[in-house]
């Protein structure tokens, strides 16, 4: 082996769960890490909020600062790992230490979803590297494959369950029958969800995960508000049984897709619930996997699959950029940075084409199918099947739709909604994971 | 944009069906390449072994040409792709090119599984890179997840389904009872198995697989001959059905694994058929796809899903290295290089531990288990459970085991077979996918 190196300095940024196991993995695993880069790394700063808390992490005390932006600063720091989280100071930080051209490591999905090209724009101005696979879906290994392994193909959808908490809820709904606020309260006792859900069930953290994939996919640039979002707190105990009378199993699916039609190259993205075939490779990720199935014209249809979260899986997701960036450090090259250059419109949900699932509480008498049926053709919506459930006073009727626009199916449900014979519309769901 | 960059200029070793493809992708997504490398690809010339076949492809005649050494040598040619498979002359051309200082994209197995050492040596001497995620499952990303995005990991073990023939018939089998036989007849019949089926049914495709993704996941050298292989025309309709009454689904794996005890750290590989359970994410690829499944210290558990072969898929992991290629020549970088830094002994397949299912014709009659249960017990083999099958003529005995040594389980089967009991060792099967 050649002579070793000189060390690369490593400034931490945060030290809580994430940010210890990679202080433990920087430890541990120091000889392969200098194997595979070429030169060692050495732990230089660590930047925390308060001093003195018991850490118990194989480092001494004085690499601990409160003063991050004094770390980033120091000439001997070569690399940046960002797992503070949330857009401030992590953005300023970050930017920072781009600008100085030391490349930088992050977990920041929060960030990158909000406002991305702000830290794009400073790694691509000083040529250093920006690296975020732990972004999305913890160690599952998505930037590399989608940015470079897919780099001579076009992607045509990307479907994700990108969500350990709501995927499983859902899987307990599946397996036990049980309603979503029972499902809900075994996640909480069980650690699967926090005292305070929202961020998860409302499809925040998905729809913040989708910004990424998309930008990712489509080299183009998508944010958080432009995600069409919807959480699974609807979700009844009934659609997850009906989803099954038709071989379905119902997931938080966060999908990216391309849009090409008249009015030109577009992108959709949306984070819903939706019904999906259980022959389908996502229908058996179960509890709190995550999983990212891809659609590329020549590819075919790949997915990637692991666990979406924790502080051990995001650590090692960040090790793996730090290698990389430290490798590309020390040949003066830079990494596939992002890019942007297909520079698509973001389509309204009203443009989005997909498959329903609806059920209504119908009047049982004459004519209620023919009404029904009517209010569908209206809106040039074609009906796959209707199916009659219970009779008098617990009739349904359960229908699917062929493809349709959001906006016309939208259209479908309010004439519905105003029909005599309808009681109600207990339950609007999307069908996705079939051919047209 | 910046001005864009002198075209780099491509030769294709190979025009077959993957190499059809490549021509067809670098002529319908030059715009999109080179937005994503920051410089066109040019073809400048093809190798092919005749001259004067129809191709129909979106190329003039002129760029064919015989002399796959002149062309690898012209002075004009940047990088070069190989899709000529095989020993020779596969191997003295992209040794040619690498000499050169030109990047090698190529999807050739069989010469990795080889002799990848002496491509390794010469790309590591002039700085040249050597990709070749073509090579293993198709345009399922292994290269990079594996030798990148985990490269602050620790990989304990490797499992895939690496052949798309074999998984084809086994997944026959498995929903219709059919014989090995009469599914492999039905593959060949729809075109999933080849006139000569003897290098996918005899596990000689999937030992060269397993071969290169255990350098790439240990960072070591293995060659195919130090694959322990076998293959499935052997597993009959019975163990299958004995697959199913157990919870389980008969694959045909690849499976690398660190192994670290007394006598230091190695590695041991192999391909076999083996029962694993149908809750585990490798039992529900089914068909011809391919998935490999990769534990991992930190991420946990990973997996890898996709179409395993065809010109296209096969057309886009090419393409996808050789934008990576392209970029680093741009850039006079070098990707992250083969390394077997880790030199792990390749351990002898008796060293294996693992567990078994054995099912045994047995006379039906007092004192067969305890005879059966003795055989186990003088090799230091432990019983997890024992169910008997029929009576008379027709009795059975199923044990499966707890982990045990493959010398020591092969030491109990001899034992077996001389016990006046057993009529027959039906069949000896290894079972994959649990906790131990």
């Amino acid at each position: 082996m050649a002579t070793p190196a000189a060390p690369l300095r490593v400034a931490l940024l945060g030290c809580g769960t994430v940010g210890a196991e990679v202080v433990r993995l920087l430890h541990t695993s120091g000889d392969d890490l200098s194997a595979r880069i070429g030169a060692p790394l050495e732990l230089a700063g660590i930047a925390v909020r308060r001093l003195g808390r018991a850490r118990d992490l194989p480092v001494p005390d004085e690499l601990f600062t409160t003063d991050a932006a004094g770390l980033v600063a120091r000439p001997d720091i070569d690399l940046v790992v960002e797992v503070i989280g949330g857009l401030e100071p992590a953005r300023s930080l970050i930017v920072a230490a781009l600008t100085a051209g030391k490349s930088v490591v992050t977990a920041n999905k929060a960030l990158l979803a909000e406002d991305g090209a702000t830290l794009h724009a400073a790694a691509a101005l000083s040529g250093a590297d920006l690296y975020y696979e732990a972004s999305v879906a913890g160690a599952i290994p998505l930037l590399r494959p989608l940015r470079e392994s897919l780099a001579g193909d076009q992607i045509s959808r990307v479907t994700g369950i990108v969500n350990g908490t709501t995927n499983f809820v859902l899987t307990r709904m599946d397996e036990t029958g049980a309603g979503f606020q029972d499902a809900l309260d075994e996640a909480t006792s069980l650690g699967y969800a926090e005292a305070d859900p929202t961020a998860d069930v409302e499809g925040f953290d998905a729809a913040a995960k989708a910004a990424i994939l998309a930008g990712l996919a489509f080299h183009t640039r998508v944010v958080a508000a432009d995600v069409h979002r919807e959480g699974i707190t609807e979700v009844t105990a009934a659609d997850v049984a009906s989803a099954k009378a038709m071989g379905c199993v119902v997931k938080l699916l966060a999908i990216a897709e391309r849009v090409s039609d008249a009015s030109g190259n577009g992108v959709s993205v949306r984070v819903h619930p939706a019904m999906i075939p259980r022959t389908h490779p996502l229908a058996s990720v179960r509890e709190a996997y995550n999983a990212v199935f891809v659609e590329a014209a020549s590819a075919g249809r790949l997915m990637f699959y692991g666990p979406g979260a924790g502080g051990s899986p995001t650590a090692s997701a960040v090790l793996g950029d730090l290698v990389a960036v430290a490798r590309n450090t020390l040949s003066g090259a830079r990494g596939a940075g992002s890019s942007d250059y297909a520079d698509l419109r973001v389509r309204a949900m009203g443009e989005v084409v997909t498959r329903y699932h609806i059920s209504l509480d119908v009047a049982d008498k004459a004519g209620v199918l023919a009404a029904v049926a009517n209010a569908f053709a209206d809106h040039d919506v074609s009906i796959r099947t209707v199916r009659q459930e219970g009779h008098g006073d617990d009739a349904s009727l359960v229908v699917v739709t062929h493809t349709a626009s959001d906006a016309d199916l939208q259209a479908v449900v309010e004439q519905l909604r105003g029909l005599d014979s309808v009681r109600a519309v207990a339950s609007v769901m999307r069908v996705e994971g079939q051919e047209p």
